[in-house]
């Protein structure tokens, strides 16, 4: 395997200091850590936002990371800071994950999620549940303690009764915003496509949330939360609880956590992809995310982005979509970006 | 791209004699059809089995093949094929999918499956159906019909009856040997975990039925259909229905369906892995299924198989536990195996 450290986001201080590395042999140093997260992507333009929205975004962006650098910095495992940082997300109502979460064609709020180890490739994922506040750590318990992968729907939801998971009813999930996009999806699928659904409404359906981190010693995690789309029926499943689709995490290469038009994301099996660029082709991390996102999805038609971190502590956060709520903290730095010409 | 054929199962006859190709010349000659099968893998050895027993297998295997290639041969597309030999595979009680599915902890039967076509990635796939006599054929109903990828549980048998497709009644799927099965496994997990599910009853979870096609106008089509692990709880989902991990098809390279112990099938992205060896390290079929089986799942612990074909008709089924029904055929060749030995 190749690595390079070419990346557009070179990591600063005591990153830099710490991942001179030759090939071939053992690290015996540790990275500084690193964190990146998302909250969605899609048609997000200076145009549609207040300057009051924007500000709100964006500290709640810088407190989600502040969550997650703090778990870090102390020398947490890239675990705690994944879930953590997942779950100040999913309880924020700006965001389609948890409380915010977009609604289905019935009315309801049906969540999915996974978590990813790059240590080991144990991964957790759930989708379909209705009634767990924070379906990230579901998805942590599916991944710690049960045999499984994967879980759906009912089951699931005994499973974070089991586990004493938070449960909270339906209505907890309740927001105008999103109930209001409902209805308006609703009626112009009715002017639109009166024979039927073709989910192409496509302005109000690529939110998500995620988070990649890189801990002090060494190991990558990948975690991603969603509503899903406004509007899904038939208990659709989307990328993000999809292990190579949605989210992956590999020590020897990176961690992704993606946001966008989920079936292109599962069909191109967009992060799996990434980490194979690198590990097959020796791309680096940026050029193997820019080759999915940027060249392979934008001929595809697949809109949307991804964030991802390798274990130099490099990031990427490309996206092919007008914006989409990114950042990332490293020891010393911090940024935080919505539109697509903040895009460094 | 590089693409080798040095793969162990060569095609012969009408194959051999239209895969002549210029490397990065667009292929002006239509390669032979082929198509491969399994039944599952696991602990299948001659001495659990009769003569009867394996001659019906054998039998049941060879019928499957005849369908696929009776499509194959008159020209008909890899997605008829594997379809219609995969619904032979279901309406089989000797495999675990459709009839014949195992029995989840509840006493239930719940069905994954997936499908996938090379030419253009197109996708459909379904988790937790308990009502739809033929699985794989609403995985393809999702794939045609819908906007989506995935589907589960309830939403997905709505789907279903939308669609006409022919539903059953639970009852249809309840087979004595698999609800026997189910009452060893219960009886098994009291006596050796009594503190709770581990899910560590190896011998009787690993059956999938799967099928991958290469038809005469050179597409790739790939599918899975499974009833999952005897006594899985929480609404599990497996490989089958993931893409990338236990399905995947891309023209570019080839057809993977795999069938084992699916949670390392999802951790390590199985199919989506081989694909990438071929596309991103020029391996040919046989080095990267055998790279992903016979290594990397070794190494993790991840018993289980595939079976996969490429462009040129190369076809590969790697495995590594005791035993898979496994077989294929091309023009004037047939192959149907079970045993290790028997391994070529």
């Amino acid at each position: 395997m190749l690595f390079f450290a070419l990346g557009a986001c070179q990591p600063t201080g005591e990153a830099n200091d710490k991942t001179a590395e030759t090939a071939g042999e053992k690290e015996s140093v540790k990275p500084a850590y690193a964190i990146v997260i998302h909250g969605g992507a899609g048609t997000i333009t200076r145009s549609m936002m207040t300057a009051e929205m924007e500000a709100e975004y964006r500290a709640t962006l810088n407190a989600a990371l502040d969550i997650g650098e703090g778990v870090l910095a102390q020398g947490g495992s890239a675990l705690d800071a994944v879930e953590q940082t997942i779950r100040s997300l999913e309880d924020s109502p700006l965001f389609n994950a948890g409380k915010g979460a977009v609604f289905t064609h019935e009315g309801k709020n049906e969540l999915d999620a996974a978590i990813m180890m790059g240590s080991n490739l144990a991964a957790g994922s759930i989708g379909g549940v209705t009634t767990v506040r924070n379906p990230i750590s579901l998805a942590r318990a599916v991944m710690e303690k049960s045999p499984h992968v994967m879980m759906a729907g009912p089951g699931a939801e005994e499973f974070a009764k089991e586990q004493g998971l938070e449960i909270v009813s339906p209505d907890y999930f309740f927001t105008q915003k999103r109930f209001d996009a409902l209805q308006k999806a609703i009626q112009e699928e009715k002017e639109k496509q009166p024979m039927g659904y073709t989910g192409e409404n496509r302005d109000y359906k690529f939110g998500t949330v995620g988070c990649v981190a890189l801990d002090k010693a060494g190991h990558i995690v990948a975690g991603t939360s969603t509503g899903g789309m406004t509007n899904k029926r038939y208990n659709r499943i989307g990328d993000a609880p999809i292990i190579g689709a949605g989210t992956y995490a590999n020590d020897a290469t990176c961690g992704i956590s993606c946001t966008g038009h989920g079936e292109f994301f599962i069909r191109y099996t967009v992060a799996h992809d990434v980490s194979a660029l690198m590990e097959y082709q020796g791309l680096s991390l940026q050029e193997a995310a820019d080759k999915v996102v940027m060249d392979k999805l934008v001929k595809a038609g697949g809109e949307g982005g991804l964030v991802a971190l390798d274990r130099q502590g490099n990031i990427a956060m490309p996206f092919n979509s007008e914006g989409m709520y990114r950042g990332y903290a490293r020891p010393g730095e911090r940024v935080v970006e919505i539109y697509k010409d903040e895009k460094n």
